[in-house]
């Protein structure tokens, strides 16, 4: 072609580049819509620059720990609220349940960030699996993962309301309306990109984790200086009616590890991090979990320590209970609530980076549809962001966004990922047998026994609850995402030509039809452009009785084309399929032939009068779409601009 | 072509003929759905065969006259239920109202046997008012007519429904819905064509037309044997509380006028009658006019001789009452109460002639979309016949079936249509000067003048009621109307080739442009198509980086089809708009050189694998289609039928 000289074009060696220019839309409507899609997302960004999109440490933190660092919100209520179902004695268990949490937490954080070292590409618990357990482990960890991500959006949010509702019951009427306002807020936020997300979702985080340091700080100086302050006791103490047995603690356990969720968002979102991502991913990883470890811990001794109950209505959070004692009903009391209200909804964000990771690295792998693997205009994965947000939507909307309606669905799939990984992991150690792999296989042995219990124990016990759902649409994901891939594979078998394979373009001359309903200069132009390709043309016209037949042929042979004609006498007035019949049955004399169908279109000025034609080329062209060996050729007539009414 | 032997088609001198083997559907699904079609409405009709679909004048009659025969069952007590409003003084006019009326119809009757006579093509006043008074005049006829027909259906069948929940009250619940089975049951028929329509009608027609005279011949025998029977009373007589005035006696005649509605329909419908179609459909109108005068005339005089009082509660009409007082309260009452429900419906049945029969007139003068004027499977006007039924339909929805909702809405169509299709006559009579043109311009003159004094008369009393929606759709119709034509005169002005006019086929050497974004089978097969065309082959790649862009040019290279390659960056990952405005940069150099586009597209087993493949060539597509000058070459590629799961 000529050489391109615009402003939306510039030849560079050997290729044209396209400019901005060159994305303009066309019509007005286009235009404004592409303004509204500025304002709400930002300017389109290049594939070059993705590497500028990454995150810092610091903004990474934020974005990958705030489900995390959330869950100390509540984890060491669900710890308590459990073993305090046995009096007094079971409450003297809190610290050691948290501490074998936390020692849980080190052992998943260290294996994670093994994972991190050795698949630096992302992909987490997924990659860990499928590489040394098999592609059907893999995806049941990704199958896990994914019902996790949709999850934790949900059970966030839900929480966040609840916090809300609980302050401000009037808002109880439009519960899942805000919820889902919400959820598009921050896939509105996601969609302009990880970076700028981190700058929203930042400071909430950081607010949070200072409130309540600030509080455990002074609630260890009140009782290093002996001001121990007397605990403020809940609306209603939660009494003891259980024996303290194996199985009670074991399911305190299981609520309380409720706390290592989102654990494994970093690893599986490593590619977000900026270079080296293995690095700066490991350090957030460690400081994610000793912030954790840190506000779990304090909020555990103190509250024990304090002598803080569990609230029997639910109304008054353990953390709210601790810090009334601490620090009094004042202002900072009201700032902590709201701190905390916004980091439960804002946990829903960590699967906003973690999801759409995966799910592009699964596309990659073809597991799941190719647009997953494509980067928006803002160089964020799209299709995976809105994806995600609409499952998380129809979740709260079909659980009225009610925590105690979800919550029982939550934590399984991430406990089965921790699992698999850990599992992949010492399979990993005992095939590479690295320097220490005996300890190694010891640490991860341990950590998925540990896990996989409390994988078990959460399914036990929340089955009837809901587990159930969670346990019977994980075999369905993995089938899906089976299914997908052998399509794709499929359709690379037959595709495919070698890399090296020369072309060879010399092909069957084809037959040429060419509908003509009537002769005008619409048929003209199809006709001209049919007799300008290679092969045996033929006019085919369809008349619904002779006398038409009669007068059709006299009018072709006055026209003096040269193109032969055959007419078709269909006395039933149908159209579409006596045509297809047709070529079948010319078909049959030379059977694959090519057939080419060159179709006279109409283009109306208005979508209306499209009405007043019959949409009897549209009609033909969806039935020979399916036709094999068939192309079509759309040859558009438009009306000239001409104004309607002279 | 090569010559064509199978059960599908069969050579004729000349051309082919399709058989009805040729229309079988390709699919099970489409051959289920023909079985359900032929079930529904019978087996598919030969255009040829369209003589034997024509009906002959019995049935005919019933078809035609059920909606003005049906109207005897209500002109009489209309009448009176206005002159009753003076008391006795009042009801003492019924007789000579009716004789007025009687008057108007032998007018009306008489100028629609000119129409007939003059127009035996069909198209009724429509036809009258257009050749005589203009095409403005025409068309307000038409939008009359058309109006009326929608109207007819819906108040028919609300006034059955009516006498069926005056019967059976419980049904009153299911009144809309029984109303909209009933439009389908009646709608089915007629797209069975009219011969059976007319079977399954003609026996209704027949039996309540017998029923009344039955009636009226025991009425009248027992007054000449001097048994003259004792009036039954109604549950309320209607007392006199007007003055006797001129308005008193229009209001009471425009009411009573109803009796004319269904006049215009056989000459609208004229075309659906065996030939010679002017002479049986002018012995039917006759048969109509004499049959319905018969009925009036005679309810009208016992009713009055007898002393029947009009009943205020509106729950006996004079026709019951009348049969009460002549056959007493035994099964024939209940005989006669059924048959005039049923005839009621059935009346609805007169505008699914008239109506689609008249759209298709309106379509072949392009007034309407033409697919009115296309026939269906069954040689009936399909389109005009759903159309009709859909709009009936929701009007009797949004009226929720009320017989005092719609009346007021109705007849005043139907007399303007009457007074300009008398009008026009007179204009005709003017022009021609025939044989006793004078005698002919008064009787007509004198029938515009009457039947537009009803037309005023009605609008002014009913306007606030809801005539006012009629008189303001009718001038939107009419414009609606106009549209339509003027863009099928623009399109056949720019299509037109005159009808001596040689084709020149020589065309502009094309730009043929393959886009390809990855070298594949597919790819190839667009390609083998393009290299076959006469024109200058390229092929165009769109990469989002520097990389993508070098590594392609190197593989086509490496191909070696000799086609030259133009490879586009584009950094925003945008595909479709670079595309197009490559092809804008590439028009600059020539303006209007013809652009051949050739697509290569897949085409998926399962309509679920679409979702896994971007419809990057379908959005194309659609975006090509508005572009001017270009032609688009779909070469689908079918994915092999081998099993999925191997």
């Amino acid at each position: 072609m000529k050489i391109v000289r615009s402003s939306e074009f510039r030849r560079r060696k050997g290729y044209v580049m396209a400019t901005e220019d060159a994305l303009e839309a066309r019509t007005p409507v286009g235009r404004a819509t592409d303004r509204l899609r500025g304002v709400l997302f930002g300017r389109r960004l290049r594939t070059e620059d993705e590497a500028e999109e990454r995150v810092s440490r610091i903004t990474g933190l934020a974005i990958f720990a705030s489900d995390n660092i959330s869950s100390s919100a509540y984890a060491t209520e669900e710890t308590m609220r459990t073993v305090a179902l046995a009096g007094a004695a079971g409450l003297a268990l809190t610290m050691p349940i948290t501490i074998a949490i936390l020692i849980v937490l080190a052992i998943v954080v260290t294996s994670y960030l093994q994972v991190i070292r050795a698949y630096p590409h992302g992909g987490g618990g997924y990659i860990v699996a499928k590489e040394n357990l098999g592609t059907l482990a893999g995806l049941v960890s990704a199958a896990a993962l994914l019902v996790d991500y949709f999850l934790t959006v949900s059970v966030s949010v839900a929480g966040g309301l609840l916090a809300i509702t609980t302050a401000f019951p009037e808002v109880d009427q439009i519960r899942v309306e805000l919820g889902v306002g919400f959820i598009a807020l921050i896939a509105i936020a996601n969609l302009r990109g990880i970076r700028e997300a981190g700058v929203v979702f930042a400071g909430p985080t950081y607010l949070y984790a200072g409130a309540v340091l600030g509080v455990l700080v002074v609630g260890f100086y009140r009782i290093l200086i002996g001001d121990t302050p007397a605990p403020v006791a809940p609306p209603r103490v939660l009494e003891g009616t259980e024996a303290l047995g194996a199985f009670l603690i074991l399911r305190a356990f299981a609520s309380g590890s409720v706390g290592l969720t989102g654990t494994e968002a970093v690893a599986d979102g490593i590619t977000a991090f900026k270079k080296p991502e293995a690095r700066n991913g490991g350090i957030v990883l460690i400081s994610m979990a000793a912030l954790f470890a840190t506000l779990f811990f304090g909020i555990s001794f103190l509250a024990t320590h304090l002598g803080i109950q569990v609230d029997a209505t639910e109304t008054k959070s353990v953390l709210g209970l601790l810090a009334q004692t601490v620090v009094g009903d004042g202002p900072y009391f009201y700032f902590l609530q709201a701190a905390t209200a916004i980091i439960l909804i804002l946990a829903a964000n960590t699967s906003f980076s973690g999801f759409p990771r995966l799910a592009s690295i699964l596309a990659s792998h073809r597991f799941l549809p190719r647009q997953f693997a494509q980067r928006g205009d803002r160089l964020a994965f799209s299709f995976g962001i809105i994806a995600l947000a609409v499952i998380a939507m129809l979740l709260l909307i079909a659980f009225k966004a009610s925590v105690s309606g979800l919550i029982p669905l939550y934590t399984i799939g991430v406990f089965i990922a921790f699992t698999l990984s850990q599992a992949g992991l010492v399979r990993r150690w005992m095939r590479l047998r690295e320097r220490g792999w005996r300890i190694r296989i010891l640490v991860n042995g341990l950590g998925a026994t540990v896990t996989g219990v409390v994988a078990i124990v959460v399914a036990v016990t929340k089955f009837a609850l809901g587990a159930w759902m969670v346990l019977a649409i994980l075999p369905v994901i993995v089938a899906l995402m089976w299914r997908v891939h052998q399509h794709y594979r499929r359709v690379e078998d037959e595709l495919t030509i070698s890399r090296t394979e020369r072309a060879s373009l010399g092909q069957r001359r084809a037959r040429i039809i060419v509908p003509i309903s009537r002769v005008d200069r619409s048929a003209l132009e199809a006709l001209s452009l049919a007799t300008g390709l290679v092969g045996d043309v033929s006019a085919v016209h369809i008349s619904f009785d002779d006398e038409g037949a009669s007068a059709f042929k006299e009018r072709w042979a006055s026209l003096g084309t040269g193109v032969p004609l055959e007419v078709i006498v269909s006395p039933y007035r149908a159209i579409t399929r006596p045509f297809l019949k047709y070529l079948d049955a010319i078909d049959d004399g030379d059977p694959g032939r090519p057939v080419v169908v060159v179709l006279a279109e109409f283009v109306p000025h208005h979508w209306w009068e499209t009405l007043l034609h019959n949409q009897t080329a549209f009609r033909l062209k969806l039935d020979l779409f399916s036709r094999r060996n068939t192309a079509v050729i759309d040859v558009p007539h438009h009306l000239d601009d001409v104004e309607e009414f002279q």
